[in-house]
Order: structure tokens, then sequence, then C-alpha cells
């Protein structure tokens, strides 16, 4: 078999689906978040200054919501251990996809005790990567 | 001018752009609640298995967010008077679009008081309706 048909018969093992991809941000995410990165948990939106995070109040821009999770998250004892769960992901034509899924942090009592929620992302596929335009977590 | 033309003259002016098609599905959902009409409210709502309301739970398929509305707001009175405010809108190709908005409820403290929030809505056009097949509000 010549080179470029090893290629082709590999392409579909190599390539990972959409959802496989966006899969792999969060798990990015997570990872960055046990290790207390919270600049690195930001590489999962989109660097624009309309992407959106919604909690108790509407922040838009990708560095207001850095400064956002900084604040809201000071120490690394704050940020406790996250863990998402029930992960669900809808793909909206080729460009984009909706995801809802659970969060939960184990935190200690004098650290602001655990915590959990649920999440609802917009994914923008940018050239080959997914990243979030929109977060709505309560 | 033939009639041809004429046609072709106004179909600007008669063609509702997306943004003013779903504003008109959120006037009509605004107008529903008011007269007490939880199903034409519902109308909204893409009558779809996957339909989604996040609030504190996750409620999937259009008749069983209707049963939670219904439960919900069980009274005339318990649904108060809804306004939207701060709504906006972002096309996600053609086919998709994300909304951002407030809604507020004026209810008398007797029938549970005022009542405030945020919500993401994802639209889906559906031909050609547009219809909300996410909701996660709180």
């Amino acid at each position: 078999m010549n080179r470029i048909l090893w290629i082709l018969a590999l392409a579909p093992v190599l390539a990972a689906s959409p959802d496989e991809e966006i899969r792999a941000v969060l798990d990015n995410q997570v990872a960055a978040w046990n290790r207390g990165d919270i600049p690195g948990f930001m590489e999962g939106y989109e660097k624009s200054q309309s992407t959106t995070f919604v909690g108790k109040s509407i922040t838009k821009g990708h560095a207001n919501v850095l400064e956002r999770y900084i604040k809201s998250y000071p120490t690394r004892a704050s940020m406790g251990t996250l863990r998402f769960s029930d992960v669900e992901i809808r793909l909206l034509g080729t460009g984009y996809a909706s995801v809802i899924g659970r969060f939960h942090l184990d935190r200690g009592p004098e650290a602001g005790g655990e915590s959990a929620g649920i999440f609802t992302l917009l994914f923008e596929r940018t050239g080959q990567s997914w990243k979030i335009i929109l977060d709505h977590t309560s």
C-alpha cells in the first residue's frame, strides 16, 4: 500500500468527531482548573469581546470573564476540585454546538463548601478548534 | 411597472429580518402569558421531545416543559404580568440564534411577589418560523 493510501486508511482513526473535540475542550478546562490555572481554564472560551458569561449578572468579553473568575475564586482552596457530569452535546449545523451539563465543586467548608449547578454552553467552531462563546451557569 | 416588478420592489419591505422574526416570537409569548395562556406561551417552543428547559433542574420535551409551567404557575394571579428587557440576539449561521435577555414578573406579594432573572434561549429556524429549542432561565 503506498503512503497516500495508508494516510487515507488511518484518517478516520485520527480525526476526532465534533463531539470528541468538544469533550476534549471540557476535559482540558477541568484539568486546568484542578491545577489552579484559571487562564488555562479560560482557553476554552473564545478570545472575543462578545464572549459572554451569564451567572447572577451578565459579563461580556473574554478579559472580563477571566477577571470575574479570578475575583470569584481568589485562592487555590476556593477553586476546590472541579468535575463535570451529564454532559450532553447537540450539534447546530456544522459551526455551532450547545452543551448542557452539571458542574460539581468539591471544597472544604472553610473554602466555601460544596458547590454544584447546571451549565448551558454555546460553542463555535473557529477554524479547527471549538470555543465557548456563551456560558450560562446557575 | 408590471405586477412582478411591484412584488420585487415591495419584497424587502414585507420580509422581516431574522431579528424581527425572533422578536415577534418573544412578543407573542409575552402577549400569551399576559392573557393567562400558557399553551399559547408554549407556541414559542419547538414541539419536540428534545426541547429543553433548564431551571433549578433540567426538563426535556415540549409536553414536560408545558406541564412544568402549569405546575409552577397554577393560577392566573401567580402568572403576574411578564415583561422582557435587554434582549440581545446573535445569529448563529442561518439556522440558529442565541438570545440573552431579562424577564420581570410583576406580581402582588400574595401571589408570590416580584420575580426577575436572566434567560438564555437557543432558537432554531424550522421552515419559515423560529422556535426555542433550549431555554436556560435563572
